[in-house]
């Protein structure tokens, strides 16, 4: 089981969702925290976002999430019932409203039901327990299949240390968050501005380099959360820093690849890698084009090698190449060669080039020396199903 | 039937298509043409493409066009394949090479069967006809499930003069061309100058304007062919001007429009209209995120009311816009007033309201005084199917 000095989880059905199932999750801490987070870059924001946003700045002593509902595009009521939340969080765990970090996911645009999750406030708390982690796991759960725990220990000093984190999906996945929420907790106390930049850089290889479809959520936040550290801060010219970091990196990369293999409707888990491109932003523009067409994605559904539909997506990207230079491997066999089909290509071998649950593509575009992975899945009609029906 | 002054069409089977639908057109002029032309801005361009757009700036005299096969991404055989195709046409035309028009459309990355073109060039240009029209449009046909044609009639000094035009879609849909090919021929003296201008125009508020699954293809091609006019062409400053504008205008929005109509599984027609952006490019930008999310297509199919996914896209889209300002408008009801949802929304209305099979979004910035609209349409379980399989 996953537990960690000093934090306390617990999850509970408060009724915001219909089934029954886990819907509203808390962490308590026993002692101060410091938060690092990353926000969705959409406009348009839901509630919890704006205020986490500014707590993010404190001291942290409580994290209160619900599922069921994102409390976004509600107007003014956004505000007042996210407020309602953290008052109640606060009368019964003593932590000022400020020192609550919020968050939401869900349906946009309906009002969220706060005395609902107010009324299961005095459980939660009472229930929170080092146990409980995969409640909580549970409780952010949305179109989520399976929940999704990734853990890494870290030996400082002869001490061992935990980093664990929880994730969901799993549509309206993309870069700069999607309907995501994840939460990393670790007991290494860090300097906060380390944290910040540590945990950005995890994130852009991590959660901001998976898709599912495209879209990108008002709700999306990730967090990590670790010891205040008044006192003897890892720095990033300390010896520990790197292997906190790597722990950090492998605990984000393992959730995010939990988000893709659970899209929705998914049926195959693909990486992408632009290589040898002229610049890393570009390879990874190129790789997300392939990774979010249509045609790519349906063509892995139908395991139908037309090759021809990643070449055009590779085109449209707009970034600079050399067009008659690309060649694409599929689990490392040359597929295209120089912008056009690989000789050593058998007719038994097209066929059976995309049958594998996991399939890996590797585009060389032999201009520069910089290279990007992203991660994603195939579309199926069960996504259509998911999401042509997702409130009923 | 449609038909016009000094043009001459044919439309064959000669094998491309296995199930012997037509697969190759042609269309031969008994006077000298001028062509505007816009092509994909895919950075992978089929062979047709670079041969076409040298060609454009020529006299032209015919063109040639074949489904079943793109002709893109096939190395050193691309070139010459098309040449092969463009010397038949110019044996049997006694039009120079250099005179021709050439297009491809289906699948990439497969060699051109050239001869089977060859062959069938003697009885496409025996069979060209004025009453061939038909023919010619069906035979630049792929996934489309009805050939597209539309025209206008346009009385200059008493004499009355003709546009007509086709499409093909219907998957690969989006913006600066997708796996899109468009003639539009008119027997209106004009000159290449103002006729660039002023098809550029029409092309951006129609076939730029549409999108059915967000991909680019490496063969777009929208061309409008009309007589060289070396004496007395229409100049922008001529009475005639406007009027011939407008219909060209009508035709290719006609076509754009049955193109989506088209668009492969789609069962509802949407138009999405952004107003009082800041600016034209801004709105257009937005129309087209929400146009291709697919939560925004897959809640369209299921005629589930789940506004959140517009605002989401509208957020995404990284426009400047006031996030609580937004009003949506569905068939002219008001659904988001202020981003928040409308008080005025009876349960009732909600379930009804994406039932029509043409459904009309309005989504009201307030922000500026601009205004741009993009057509689009669902995605279905269909899609999937047909792009799952598209080349067995």
């Amino acid at each position: 089981m996953e537990k960690i000095n000093n934090f306390l989880f617990s999850g509970k059905s408060c009724g915001l969702k219909k089934n029954g199932d886990l819907d509203v999750g808390l962490m308590v801490s026993e002692i101060p925290l410091r938060v690092s987070a990353v926000f969705t870059r959409n406009k348009i924001k839901a509630a919890p976002v704006i205020i986490s946003k500014k707590h993010s700045k404190n001291i942290i002593k409580a994290l209160i999430v619900n599922s069921g509902n994102a409390n976004a595009c509600n107007g003014k009521y956004g505000i007042l019932d996210a407020k309602k939340v953290l008052e109640s969080v606060s009368m019964e765990t003593g932590a000022a409203q400020g020192n609550i970090f919020i968050c939401s996911t869900g349906v946009i645009g309906e009002r969220l039901n706060a005395p609902l999750i107010e009324k299961a406030v005095p459980e939660l708390v009472k229930a929170a327990d080092k146990g409980g982690f995969r409640d909580f796991a549970k409780s952010i759960m949305t179109t989520d299949t399976f929940f999704k725990i990734a853990s890494k220990d870290v030996v400082l000093g002869g001490v061992k240390h935990s980093i664990i984190g929880t994730a969901k999906g799993s549509g309206m996945i993309m870069p700069n968050m999607a309907t995501m929420l994840a939460f990393i907790f670790s007991d290494i106390p860090l300097e906060k501005e380390t944290a910040d930049e540590m945990f950005k850089d995890c994130v852009e290889t991590s959660f901001n380099s998976i898709t599912v479809d495209g879209d990108t959520s008002t709700n999306d936040t990730a967090a990590f959360f670790y010891p205040d550290a008044a006192k003897h801060p890892i720095k990033k010219t300390d010896a520990g820093y790197g292997a906190v970091k790597n722990a950090l990196s492998e605990v984000c990369f393992e959730l995010a690849k939990m988000i893709v293999k659970d899209g929705e409707g998914a049926t195959k888990f693909i990486k992408i890698t632009v290589m040898n491109a002229y610049t890393e932003s570009g390879a990874k523009k190129i790789a997300l084009t392939v990774a979010n067409s249509p045609l790519f994605k349906t063509m892995i559904t139908g395991e139908d090698l037309n090759w021809g539909r990643i070449m055009a997506a590779v085109g449209r990207s707009s970034v600079p190449l050399k067009p008659e230079k690309i060649d694409i491997y599929i689990n490392d066999k040359l597929i295209v060669q120089n912008s056009a089909v690989s000789k050593g290509l058998s007719k038994a071998e097209e066929k059976t080039v995309l049958s594998p649950k996991e399939i890996d593509f590797k585009i060389d575009l032999k201009c520069g020396k910089k290279k990007r992975s992203v991660l994603t899945c195939n579309l199926t009609k069960k996504y259509i199903d998911i999401n042509a029906s997702y409130r009923s």
